[in-house]
């Protein structure tokens, strides 16, 4: 990962090593967001309790490279770019490991719901994650081949992710207001629909270290915010007087 | 806050420094809070608008906390207890500017929702949000005095957080359902009642890195998990079969 030689050789492998021990945590946290969409898609409520066991795994490892980045500020003490390399590790392990919490309570929503007899709007938070999965795949290229160049064009598609949550937040207030027997069921697919929001977040924050790791700061122009869904009343409002 | 004497006297000044750096932020985080939710109490949209624009001083804060870490890093090569104290610093910052983003986004939330005529609930999160405002007044306390005594004694109390959660799930729920037309502003309470339940985790998480900080390791114990309502399909089940 870094070009300059290095006097004790086995430093050049210490930062390899906590660079492979990052692409192993985000392919695992991938793995995990996969597996509880898949869940969903299915109805797989087994499926969805394995996602949840798998979550232990994610912790693990963000303590191995925690553990293994303390090492290296303190025995190593690097300087420069090899710092950067060892501060990022230490920063999107963080990002990872809640990535996969987000992941973890997706399934555990999905063991709930499955409980309920099917709703219609749990399509559309699948395709809404197809986005975000696409963009954790692209920033961890990003990462491995430490491309600040990908890494950008990842953190300009948070917007499009953002405009899909607020258009499924409409449709799954709007389903709730059709019928009250769907409001159990909703309210875990718009906490399942935040999650997925929250994690394209966290992998526009991998984009920034990544960019921070390769030219030594975070990119300047703040990120494109999308989610307005907080401000949120309009159609809202218009339905619930519609019903009056 | 380290007991060592230093050979480079300003060293000990940066440690000073950095966790005077952390306590401002964290004062800025707990008065953010007590804004966002005076701002709901009071339905004062104003109040909440400066709150939403209160969020970038803590922005600032972090990135001067993230910048002074490195550089101590990388110019101090600190170890031991000291460099603990720096990998604190750089972690306990990214927990306070997420919380103070749960409160901004609390915040964003009561400009929406006193758009919409007052409901009920709107008071059982603030009596939430009090147990958490007092964790993190007691967590920053700890910090202070570099006390994991009482910092452990704030993680356990996220479990009451997590049990007056979950009772305010099943109460908006319930609302929802008796009306479809309070659905738009129980969505709204809901994601508040969830921020603040995270805010609690949050804290407990800055608890045990005040651990880590005193005694070289986490605390060992999980924590104990009150939050069940990702599982949750009892009550709302019941309530939506009744309603046919």
């Amino acid at each position: 990962m870094n070009e300059k030689g290095h006097i004790v050789k086995s430093f050049d492998t210490d930062l390899t090593e906590i660079s492979n021990l990052v692409m192993r945590m985000g392919g695992l946290a991938e793995a995990q967001l996969a597996m509880a969409i898949d869940s969903l898609v299915k109805r797989d409520s087994e499926l969805a309790q394995q996602t949840v066991q798998g979550d232990g795994k994610v912790d693990e490892l963000e303590r191995e490279i925690d553990n293994m980045a303390v090492r290296m500020l303190a025995l190593r003490q690097p300087m420069a770019a090899d710092l950067r390399v060892v501060i990022a590790a230490l920063k999107i392990s963080t990002m990872l490991e809640r990535i996969a919490d987000y992941a973890a309570n997706v399934a555990k929503r999905v063991i709930a719901i499955n409980k309920l007899p099917p709703i219609r709007p749990s399509h559309a938070v699948p395709r809404m994650a197809q986005q975000v999965q696409a963009m954790i795949k692209d920033v961890l290229d990003a990462y491995q081949n430490n491309d600040s160049d990908l890494a950008m064009q990842v953190w300009r598609r948070d917007a499009e992710v953002d405009e899909s949550y607020n258009s499924l937040f409409r449709e799954l207030l709007t389903y709730m207001m059709e019928d009250p027997r769907n409001i159990g069921g909703c309210a875990h697919l718009l906490f399942m629909a935040k999650n997925i929001e929250r994690v394209g977040d966290l992998t526009t924050n991998v984009a920034e270290i990544i960019h921070y790791q390769v030219h030594g700061h975070e990119p300047e122009k703040a990120r494109p915010k999308g989610d307005e869904t907080s401000f949120a009343t309009v159609t809202i409002d218009d339905k619930a007087e519609g019903s009056e």
